[in-house]
């Protein structure tokens, strides 16, 4: 296609809308003029399935639920005044404790200010968080975020030693929606544990954010305050409630300004012209990259430092949604598109070679920001600025893989705010549901996570077993199959070497090996 | 496949070397058995090609040069002279100006110590010192780090913020192999505009890496000091160059560490028996994986929060080194291999519904790290401490994987240790080496990353038409297309029109809109 046949092209496919500050260039994806006549059948279904889903249907039929993240910002539109009166009062909630913070109406034990948070949170309670800090935050923030979104041991020590002295200023906000997620549930007993031996009470540092009836409800009962989550409203999808907002409000983010951007791309991505709403667009092209079959990943390249964790937050929210084995009918389909991504130009230094040259597996978005920086920039050539190179390298980096073949999709927003954050949020949750009707998914469970944590609990009673029969027979050596045969595990026998392998590394069940460490005749006691 | 028979195939072919402390499992890959042996030949051409390689010839024969990150550990084995003398004297300048920084032999222009390091670069400039910063460093650092990794004016604007009135004490160091790369040359001039925004003289607390004669090498002439880069040192694999080991060593990391750690590596992967070499190992089971083709994304999960930024260190030295459209032959081939991932189990949280249920395009590379952490952990559970949990968790998502048909390699090492950072680094570098031979491309050029260059260049020769144009009819108001038309450029209309919406929405050239932002009949004027 010539330069000005794109630019027609351009002209023809992109949507602008100057009232929410976006635009979505789609002329460099190659469907055909076809495409969006064969195509409107199944958005009209996409966009009457949303409809219901906002109205209180039950979107996720496996876990019989619905699916609310969109009352968050609009809890009028919630389908009872119990929903929304819980949404309203759960922000109040929120906003009023930071500010009950932030002038010191709440302090620590010892009566000094709160300065640090540390977040004890994994996945969507996590992801949200840090996305937000990073996108948002600057170096005058009301309140220093640190985080605990693993359970690794070292990887709390780190993170102790950055906090350091300052414990007893620090609060730390426990999120957990079912309150029996096990990295955090030990990653609260490790902070719990460091409070304590800095002879400061951790219930008077720590508040959590968790549903009602919740482990981590009755757990949190006598802290300093505890915060609601819903049943409505899924992980991937809790970065507008609670979940997100309490941190944000404390680290002195405009939790309005995120509600109100979000609310305003709902609004827009309610339209039932398909070529009016943006998360239709977006939809639609993933569904034209890959085939309607996740055959090409999606690259995720935001030319600005503060969107780099964008693109992990929607590994998540795609990945999560729409990585399916089975279809709403049951058959199976295996279903999903992989994301990854970091920042652009800086990416361009590390893979866009691959990209321009290598396999066409993937399909990249760009997100392009108009405004630069607050105030003037110098000149780092007659008249060229710092950011006047991003815009070209952007320019130029679309422009090398269209010559090649290779499809974009470019979004333009003015700035990074927190109005814009919340669009962006809006934005990608909306052409999730979308796309998940479109390959007729549900988008709203996650039943294959819970295989990795049964396996998971399977070898913690295992090794239970192991450490029992070890000290029974105290000072006896036996090898990992032995080992294996004595508990009745000789079918695990892998995993009674891993964990043995595991156990001998490390001080705290005494356990030693003799012989070479990684052979497999090396015997273990304790 | 039965759990007995999966631990028969894992001791079959699993590779133990206690001696440097890395074990890799294979066994969860699907090759069959005749896999070794239809791919010997091509895995003895790999050794003998790498052979050459070390002893000097022109592995890439594109650019006309050799290829020597070999030679940074081991400076014995260059092949001449000059070359041994060129790294020996780089190291030994490298760790004196740390010692002499560490102990206040060079100070800061008011006589105070540096504390803090600004490493300014991009691509292999900047994602080994991060990977390295993050997997090394502590709270306890001799300096702390930061970077400018990107032309993005906000993004410098934040780093600058956080280091706050601390500039005085601040060391920075510019990267640049070339001295020609964009983003580092105007990182450089605005850190530049901060020190003397500051009161203070840039040349005191500057310091340069690059090759001799570079135009950042002229630049640098009255700056602290200056260090060497050589053109047997490609940007992906120069961590273990003065380009990584200057910013380690001030940080305060053991670089004889990282040194010998790639030495011992080296040596174990120069063995010409294919299962004893644990590079060729991998490079076999990529090649399965993807059918020599790219068909598998290369999946990371380091299950270890310190080796978080691994993948993204690999992403460059994978995809860039493999992403090729040509063979050697010249022949079109549309090589490489995406890689992505960051860390378990958090990532267990985000994807691995997508990697357990969904659609099938990946193969996972686990990273076990035997050692949870420094001293004694609490229990959390009885007889369970949070490490248990981590190693657990990696147990259970390689079940849960495996039971779907989904492939993956395991790799185990001890502990995250300067040897070990040196040695996973090395692993990779001669694995990526192994599998260009088995695909028949040059790993070590990056031609498609011009291109990008170029039209970028292209895209900034045009904004300067543009602002002349606009200044010489000052206050006329033109649309996209009369710029366009009036400039010769009506084949860059596109080009253009994203020009003036960048330059519109920052105050720097005085462009001024009139009519919608996003709107392609809005004039612009100057």
């Amino acid at each position: 296609m010539s330069p000005q046949e794109l630019w027609e092209r351009y002209k023809k496919y992109c949507y602008n809308n100057d009232s929410i500050g976006l635009a979505i260039d789609i002329s460099r994806m190659n469907f055909s003029d076809s495409f969006f006549g064969e195509m409107e059948d199944g958005i009209q279904e996409a966009f009457r399935q949303m409809s219901e889903l906002e109205s209180g249907a039950i979107a996720n039929p496996d876990e019989q639920r619905m699916v609310g993240h969109y009352w968050l910002r609009a809890p009028e539109l919630a389908p009872d005044d119990g929903t929304q009166q819980a949404i309203e009062s759960g922000l109040a909630k929120v906003k009023q404790f930071a500010a009950d913070i932030h002038e010191g109406r709440i302090t620590s034990e010892s009566g000094e200010a709160f300065r640090n948070i540390l977040v004890v949170g994994i996945g969507g309670s996590a992801l949200g968080p840090q996305f937000v800090r990073n996108a948002l935050g600057t170096a005058d923030d009301k309140m220093k975020v640190f985080f605990f979104d693993n359970t690794d041991p070292n990887g709390i020590d780190k993170v102790l030693a950055e906090i350091g002295d300052s414990l007893d200023q620090t609060l730390t906000v426990v999120i957990s929606k079912s309150g029996g997620t096990k990295e955090t549930r030990n990653g609260m007993l490790e902070a719990k544990a460091a409070y304590e031996n800095a002879g400061l009470d951790f219930a008077k540092h720590a508040v959590a954010t968790t549903m009602e009836g919740s482990l981590l409800h009755e757990t949190s009962a006598g802290w300093l305050d505890q915060f609601p989550m819903w049943d409505f409203v899924g992980g991937r999808t809790s970065e507008i409630s609670t979940v997100g907002l309490l941190p944000a409000a404390l680290q002195g983010i405009d939790v309005d300004g995120m509600l109100a951007g979000a609310k305003a791309m709902d609004q827009v991505t309610r339209s039932t012209t398909t070529n009016e709403n943006p998360a239709a667009l977006l939809a639609l092209m993933w569904y034209h990259a890959g085939g309607g079959k996740g055959q090409k990943d999606m690259v995720l390249l935001p030319y600005k430092d503060r969107l780099e964790l964008f693109s992990r937050y929607l590994q998540q929210l795609v990945m999560e949604s729409l990585g399916k084995q089975e279809d709403l009918d049951g058959k199976t389909v295996n279903q999903g598109i992989a994301v990854y991504g970091n920042k652009g130009s800086t990416d361009q230094h590390a893979y866009v070679q691959q990209l321009r040259e290598g396999v066409n597996n993937f399909f990249v978005t760009f997100i392009e920001v108009l405004k630069d920086r607050d105030g003037e920039s110098m000149q780092v050539e007659d008249n060229v600025t710092s950011g006047d190179y991003l815009s070209g390298f952007l320019q130029g980096s679309r422009s090398a893989l269209y010559e090649n073949g290779r499809e974009s999709i470019t979004l333009t927003i003015d700035e990074v705010n927190p109005e814009a954050v919340g669009k962006l949020i809006a934005l990608y949750e909306r052409a999730v549901g979308f796309y998940a009707t479109l390959v007729n998914i549900n988008a709203y469970h996650q039943p294959g996570v819970e295989a990795g944590k049964k396996a998971a609990a399977e070898v913690l009673d295992i090794q239970l077993k192991i450490l029992g029969h070890l000290r029974e027979n105290s000072g006896q050596g036996f090898t990992a199959d032995a080992v294996a045969d004595a508990i009745g595990e000789s079918e695990s026998v892998e995993t009674v070497f891993k964990i043995l392998q595991h156990l001998a590394a490390n001080p705290d069940h005494d356990v030693k090996r003799e012989g070479a460490e990684l052979m497999f005749d090396a015997t273990y006691s304790a």
